[in-house]
């Protein structure tokens, strides 16, 4: 992390220092989230990336680094964190293009626009639940909008054959798995902190209009080491080739076994 | 596998020698599944237990034989499981209680009790699939009775706090969670044949009228050895213990981490 001339503002790495971002010292941070969702969106050359929620554009411009000649746009409800996700596209060269609008309410041209792929790091707390100090991190963390809306605008949006890949809390798979049930497939990839510890959150991989069986995959692990909270932050060889070496996380080979 | 005097039938040792069941020699045969369902039953003694499609009774059978004290009720559709079912038990000096009965017309005596567990292994394969060659084999794999209605009936004669206990294809995880939603809570393990491996089946365990989250257990492993098919089929430790010496899958001891 790098203190910035910007009040209130540090630049951080990801990926190895492959993306730099600008954002909120105080507020809604990026963390491992949008690195692992965009390892996991199977884009090529060429395609289009709808982002909802795009926060500060880290999982949008952590996939522009692994995936080049992708045309990305974001949608941000909150305007400080559009502005830094402008920002950050420019300072990274990418091509992405940010909106600053209401996922519940998007303008006319994304409305009409399908994307190969759409993308999304909801909130993850209950629009109930205890408030956190920061209003920004607050609204980027609290359920506002229904889960159910997030899938039915993302499913929306991408088009047939195309993938809605989201990552969230485990315990949100039931209304995960009942918002796209009839129009899409779906594969779960759980994420475990350690190796036979329960999974606190999952990518699921939805593919619009696809009949393929439901599947669940085997954990990703993230840190080596045993049970014991004390182990260290060591990063397992798939989580740290992802991390540093721009890895992809494909979940179609997962699922082949 | 002792072949019997009786025609077409054979007598099969579960859990190490503990269970024997007779089962007819072509036919919907026990497995693994009964076994597994079994041992994830948190039943204590002095518990009532129904069996939805019970067959020829192994899952009860392994239940009575790990927890002593428990009154047991099996509902199965076929004539010939039921009355084997009955056989079973009294081999087995097992008090189960084998009714004859299609799970959506179940007896007033059945539909006026509510128990402390429901368990089930409902048929694997969609009414529109390829058919057994034998008629009770298919009719026992075949789901004629779509599995919600499972889900329905099981989650009827359950008391408040009682707990469901089904295993099934892990495919059907979408439907199982839309079939309790609202109504339970769910835990769910996965079953995997190797480590690595996508759990092809899946244990779902729900609390009648609970609100925990929605739980994701890391795989059971039930083979050792890496991912190649001829390494043979030594079981873990976890599944030796629970195969062989009446062990538990304790799903909530598992939650904790």
């Amino acid at each position: 992390m790098i203190e910035s001339n910007d009040a209130g503002l540090t630049c951080d790495a990801f990926l190895g220092g492959h993306v730099q971002a600008w954002q909120p010292r105080v507020g809604y941070r990026a963390a491992t989230d949008p690195v692992f969702l965009a390892a996991s969106v199977p884009a090529r050359a060429g395609q289009s990336v709808l982002e909802l929620g795009c926060g500060v554009g880290v999982a949008s411009l952590c996939l522009a680094a692994r995936v080049p000649g992708l045309a990305l746009d974001g949608v941000e409800l909150q305007g400080a964190y559009a502005a830094l996700a402008r920002r950050n596209a420019t300072t990274n060269r990418v091509a992405l293009t940010v909106t600053e609008a209401d996922l519940r309410d998007l303008p006319c041209d994304l409305r009409n626009r399908s994307f190969d792929h759409v993308i999304a790091n909801p909130p993850y707390y209950a629009a109930n639940g205890p408030a956190a100090q920061d209003a920004g991190r607050d609204r980027a963390l609290r359920e506002d909008t229904p889960l159910a809306e997030w899938l039915d605008v993302g499913l929306r949006r991408v088009r047939d054959g195309g993938y809605l890949t989201i990552i969230h809390l485990t315990e949100r798979l039931p209304d995960i798995l009942a918002g796209i049930a009839g129009r899409a497939s779906a594969v779960v990839l759980p994420l475990a902190a350690r190796a036979g510890h329960p999974a606190r959150r999952a990518i699921v991989q939805a593919r619009k209009g696809a009949r393929s069986p439901f599947m669940l995959l085997p954990p990703l692990v993230i840190h080596q080491g045993d049970h014991h909270p004390g182990d260290g932050e060591y990063f397992t060889d798939a989580v740290r080739a992802i991390m540093r070496d721009l890895g992809a996380l494909d979940l179609t080979a997962m699922a082949r076994g």
